[in-house]
């Protein structure tokens, strides 16, 4: 943590601020410039930096508080450099290989769904989840499905295999900490107005909280752009195989809501090194009951998967260390830098 | 809702779109122009509207399809023209008095947190519940605070008046449904990544379960500056007191992130019509266990209160009529307008 | 154009709505609702789009008024549905071959540079031209380099072969207008804050001017996410190739700001079904003058190009109509639909 | 400026990095954590500091660089306290007074437009120039008028009394070079995609070229909201009066799109503590060629000035001192802190 000293601050004030440091059995290191002073703060802040940084910022001389260590531990690749792993009915996430959400390598289905508008189909409930069981039962794939409060946990983690926290929920912290209460993996998508660094800190509620197997899902964000329904964010895919050990997915179904931009943006999606891709596939679009606009048929839901599984065979072998030209962060072995 | 044919779309694709229209029993316009054709819905669209979009959507031929009324129905003003005033223990939110939260007209106290680091302090819980109804009975002021999750709503609602829902739970559809169903009204916290739209549609949710008691809650939203927390939209206070007979309230604590904004952004505020200010105060900033950063003194309050009461007083001699200006919309009967 | 007349507009409002299209020799066509009238325009609208949006906005009992039709049109597929192949010393952008900017296919350089800051090096000027021009014998490969006012647009097109726009000047419509009337293709970075349809419309500024080889190139916007300088938005590739003729190139230096996010995200593009890619390169990053923590090494430069060229190889077996699973929008004859 | 080393950094990197350093006779102060080196720099930075932070950023064992100071200089209030007061034909702006411009102490007037489309009207030209200049002779009032190109300074700077750079121009460095030695006070216009910080150094590149007399114009930020045609951002209002003594005036018109939205903005924009106001105006709206959907006819304009000058008057009255609650930042001398 550094902490910036107003030009005209006083002796005083700089003596405050090392007082109130003090108390946290935390050492200042003044640093005296021709301008200011900057002190620089070391110790293990992490437990108090929230409170500490709401409190040096309001004392008198004080310019600013920054920050210099990531606020997410668990789920950093500093403090934990091999890439996790998650592994379900035989099927592995996260380990080089690519894992299709929809039918493919994991079944997926909803059976409640988050509307905007509570005049819209809130799908099946409980009864949805049997029939996903079921499907599960005669493919033996595993499947996944969303979990939206607390009190569902337990009867979606005893029928599913996964569970799902929708981007409208990434920053619900009951439901954050009751999944990571339940014994399953659970995939967090990206809430649609979160940064990085937020998400990554949901996934901590859920990692702090017992459950170590999280599958992260770019789905995208909202910006200013009309055209598509969100702006998907690929360049997180790199990014977040940089700040984290856990695998990451990707989702260009809703985050396009065009059915005719899935295909490009799953391979751009794989070239970009996403550990697998989920989208939304319906036997008849124009009958679905939600989400038809962006949901593949069966025919195009196969040829994409082939193309997919193609450009990731090549990939690997282009880019057998993706990390090569990392600069700052050094991890000692992990496979992905 | 109109349906824009792509050029070169044939015959059989138009009978097609209104095919599917005759099948919600809608009638379909259509109008010839020089280069395509475009289908003007009428009728009851609202219950299908989403289901029809979806369906529209990826029909062969069409190029587009724009719903022309709104979503939202119960907390529209063009449905119920006039102003909701909400009654709490004697106090008005809504009838054109200036409400504000923090002790002066409604006692406000956070028992629950949502934090975004699971290693913050997160609030006293049931315990802090009665301190904030000790405080009310000494008071006589009405007392709102947080409400998390569906199980939380029985026991915050035995204990406070009024109940919140946080930012990060706008669009957590069981807890609106929850709140929707407790017999005490609700303060709805803009989402930081929401749309105006999707904002009423959450409070829809909450007055479609049978509460009519909303008062919404503008905090800022997150935009590309950096310089403040968030950015305070304060052009939603007229906006929605033209699209919604709700009351509106702003919050310029946690949208600055900064003490020294508070009181400039409060009186814009109120000078832009809003019903109420919510602000965070602690006695001791520099001592609180969350969010010092951006709370008042006691003193500071006191004079920011004192400058609030006489701008709003001369607002609104100075504004009678606030939508004297008013172009389009024109709803009988209300004083708003 | 439709027009949604209020809840309760008046018969005399809605004659006047149709008296003023009739002024502009538009017909009106009524649609009857249970709750409203819709009118719909239809005839030329083009020509007068702006002006009778603004004016019809503000007439009594008007709720809203929506365009159907796009306000772009010589940079229209509609219009124009074969690619745009642009040509240069040889070197052909936008025919189906990946085009690498930067020593590859295409030299670039900067001469003058837009710098946030007046404090940082701008650039040397004409010199820095002619150093480029020298190159460009040397290596046989053409030029490409920034102009920044409509007064250097003479010079440079005399020294490069293709005239850069960069983001800060994509509305500045006096530079549009000169480099429409020089002698060379230009290319169009993306304004960093740009919609789509503002790209395609400076895109137009720069058509209607006289020249037609306009290369669009995307370099990210501006979003709330800070780990990345801004967001690289590659839905954007296969939606203009959608929209227009235009080829259209991604940059992924300026767009992520780290060298080492270069790779993977060049890589998406490609296979996103980007016509080329530019990127920033200097043989001794650590001594650049400016983007230093962008530029690749030389023999990273050269991995990367390679790692491009064979996926571009298999994205183009996978994909031979990469548009085939468009819905909507049909033009006769297009290879990309 | 801090460089943090990551975690396993060597002793050989950190000294590499005190090297550079020294080689721009910085000194280079080091801070030995429990897990990583953070080294502060001190010393003047802000002549390299562009160039410094893109070598240091890419140099092995490199974590992150942060800069402390701001990049602006000239038109910070650190280093100029007191206010800028710009005096035109008798009338002053920032000095506690409120501005209007749009002919009550200002005329405004587009003779040269920007426009988003090719096909919309573009203004009168020089011919606009010679109508503003005759409304000037005829009222005393001095006038206002946008530049476009470095080629209008003269022309323009000749007719008019104050040069405004439009929102498109914002980072247009040739355009503000041009103004910046031209003899007359600018209105800089906020780029609807710029962050403050960016602002202020286009301000900067003004005021460095010789010209000290800018005004800041807020007129809206684009979001993703899209009721509104911008987001105001009136908490710049306060935060500019923190960070620089350049007067600042607020543009609620082209922000919110909306005549109806026009005045409750402009009061909170008083009430917020802006030096001034610029507003469209119109006798006909309903005829006005361009931006008729935001402009107010004489009789709105003239009711909306008289309540804009009571709010003043109070909001004065009630902050003499409006940065009273300021915490960090303390500069001798100025009464607006």
């Amino acid at each position: 943590m550094i902490i910036v000293m107003a030009m005209g601050a006083t002796e005083q004030e700089a003596a405050d601020v090392r007082d109130q440091l003090r108390q946290y059995n935390l050492t200042a290191h003044d640093n005296y410039g021709t301008q200011r002073v900057v002190i620089a703060v070391l110790g293990d802040v992490a437990p108090v930096r929230e409170l500490l940084m709401s409190k040096l910022s309001i004392m008198p001389g004080v310019e600013s508080v920054t920050p210099i260590t990531r606020p997410y531990k668990l789920t950093s690749r500093e403090s934990h450099p091999e890439d996790t792993v998650i592994e379900v009915l035989g099927t592995k996430v996260g380990d080089g290989s690519l894992t299709i959400m929809a039918g493919a390598t994991i079944l997926r289905g909803g059976a409640f769904k988050p509307r905007t508008s509570p005049y819209a189909f809130q799908g099946l409930g409980v009864e949805g989840l049997t029939y996903l069981a079921e499907a599960s039962k005669l493919t033996g794939l595993p499947t996944i499905t969303e979990v939206m409060e607390p009190s569902q946990v337990e009867v979606v983690a005893k029928h599913a295999d996964i569970l799902q926290v929708g981007t409208r929920n990434m920053q619900n912290y009951s439901l954050l900490t009751a999944v990571g209460k339940a014994g399953r993996p659970v995939m967090l998508k990206r809430g649609y107005g979160a940064t990085i660094e937020e998400w990554l800190m949901a996934a901590e509620y859920i990692v702090s909280s017992g459950n170590p197997h999280v599958i992260l899902c770019e789905r995208g964000i909202r910006t200013f752009e009309t055209y598509t329904r969100n702006t998907l964010d690929l360049t997180a895919v790199p990014l977040l195989h940089h700040l984290t050990h856990l695998p990451v997915v990707v989702d260009p179904s809703h985050a396009t809501g065009k059915r005719w931009l899935v295909k490009p943006m799953a391979l751009a999606a794989v070239a970009a090194g996403a550990d697998g891709i989920m989208v939304e596939v319906h036997p008849r679009p124009d009958q679905a009951r939600s989400d038809g606009e962006q949901s593949l048929t069966f025919d195009q839901f196969a040829d994409m998967a082939g193309a997919l599984n193609q450009i990731h065979e090549q990939v690997r072998t282009l880019i057998k260390d993706p990390f090569a030209m990392t600069g700052p962060v050094k991890v000692g072995g992990s496979s992905k830098h």
